[in-house]
């Protein structure tokens, strides 16, 4: 009997994982190739076309019925990559490129709603129509369920909550605007208040430790866990400002849950903890008991394409 | 031939106005009457009830399909009013109150996603599924569209946008809350303004002359035109939050537009431009081009009833 299959594709600056998943979630094969991003994109659709193609020969109880793809600044809506960060591409058609190569249909959406949609299918909100997933990683992501739906907005750039202002006198945020939540929760984010920190703090040892290109999320968590008070510092003031973002999105939305992920949502309660605590005490109407914060429940390094083919099984939205 | 009409019902907390519309928003009898809140409800449903019996033996070509109702604090989840400001009727389950008096279906929503509903229907939003509805009074109230729907959240208080933190530094809330975005913008927040501008500025008379118990709306419009420098700082400092309150919401939601509604909208471009440029300054996606600012297209006294019955015309608006 043939089985229906979705191709769930997750393009990342460095690396590209694709894999075929059944409307149950089941992830019947996947891959990490890299992007190879300096290249034109002809040359990462060629070879995925090439595994596709081996893979569905070998298989011929299996059919594609679409190919969702996940990928930063990817629009819905128009079908393109824009401008995505560390990669050549400039604005580029992905859906049409996809289509020309693959007899289905092919949906585009950006990796935050992606891993929306994989909470909705098949992770911690199933049971779910209103809730928020949070992508914690070098930026701050969001995907947002409305009414059992994504919010995409009149142009499909709904959901950039890591760009709303908690400061309008605060930090410079990478985008240019001041105060954005991204610029305080993020990797990036805690980066610039571990730099405020080591002016504060010039003699401290963990500071200049940690104080390096890429931080080692690790190392602060288990610092934490200690007691020191300079990694305390740093997760209650990341998780002070996260609460504040969280009670505005909350006051306008009224989620069931928030939901993280992503390689620094690791540190969960170390800065959920506090998230919380602020969150609750700037809402209105009582809602500080129904309103929860949950890590994702997606297996790492398949969350992304498991939510980007959700995108084809996700039949109940519309473009309308 | 028998006519469908619905029943709409705009209760606050002076005043209630109750009409009877067609499918068209065609407003085919309307009446004010007093609410008189330190009365039981009772009191309120008894009158209505009287009217609607005698319309209706008076129009025996039309039969009424269903009752809405737009009160503050009115949810539509729970049929409730839940501590309605001006009201001494504590939670008060309108819905079941209705139904027990009238024969068909009743629903229940507040006050600003009554407007809303009714600039879908009726008003300027007729084809939009993106827009944000924004009721400007004592208060600051917001009705969001998204997706085509009502967004109500997992419990129905979404849409306090008069409750977002637009600086968590800044200004007490009437709930508490610190820098609420009804603080600076609805016509209390406009007070607040004069009486800290009064310390700035003892001397001024145009400000002794404002600085009263209810602010003339009229007089500050007209001294803004005639170039006067204070009236200009209050409603530049009120356009200047509303903007920083316009752009939060837009990056959430990417709405088609926001419509202003309710007494003070009436300064119109006076504190818009200045709203629009500050929201747009705080974009980012390059949407400053495609999120508008308009005016409410609903008729001054009938917003309220038509949009209360668009709640029993809105079909496609389940509680799933």
């Amino acid at each position: 009997m043939n089985k229906p299959i979705a191709l769930g594709i997750d393009i990342g600056g460095t690396n590209t994982v694709y894999g075929f998943i059944d409307q149950k979630g089941n992830v019947l094969h996947f891959k990490e190739i890299q992007t190879n991003g300096n290249k034109p994109i002809d040359n990462l659709i060629v070879r995925i076309e090439t595994a596709v193609n081996n893979y569905l020969i070998e298989h011929k109880e299996q059919f594609l019925i679409g190919i969702g793809v996940g990928a930063p600044n990817g629009n819905f809506f128009t079908g393109k990559i824009q401008n995505p960060p560390n990669l050549s591409w400039g604005n580029v058609d992905v859906v049409s490129y996809f289509k020309k190569r693959f007899n289905c249909s092919v949906q585009l959406t950006n990796d935050a709603n992606a891993a929306a949609l994989g909470e909705k299918y098949f992770g911690v909100a199933k049971n779910m129509d209103n809730f928020i997933v949070i992508t914690l990683g070098t930026g701050l992501g969001s995907g947002i369920f409305s009414g059992g739906k994504l919010v995409y907005g009149h142009d499909g750039f709904a959901g950039e909550m890591g760009h709303i202002s908690i400061d309008y006198n605060g930090r410079v945020c990478n985008c240019g605007n001041i105060g954005c939540l991204e610029a305080y929760v993020s990797a990036s984010g805690i980066k610039k208040t571990i730099g405020i920190l080591c002016e504060k703090y010039p003699q401290d040892e963990f500071l200049k430790k940690i104080n390096s290109a890429a931080i080692d999320g690790e190392l602060l968590d288990q610092e934490f866990d200690n007691g020191n008070p300079i990694a305390r510092e740093i997760y209650n003031y990341t998780g002070e400002k996260l609460g504040q973002g969280l009670a505005i999105v909350a006051t306008l939305l009224s989620p069931e849950a928030f939901i993280f992920y992503g390689g620094f949502s690791n540190a969960g309660h170390r800065i959920l903890n506090t998230a919380k605590f602020t969150m609750d005490r700037n809402l209105i109407n009582n809602q500080s008991e129904t309103i929860h914060l949950m890590q994702s429940g997606l297996p790492k390094g398949k969350a992304g394409i498991l939510g980007a083919a959700s995108l084809i099984w996700d039949l109940n939205n519309s473009k309308a």
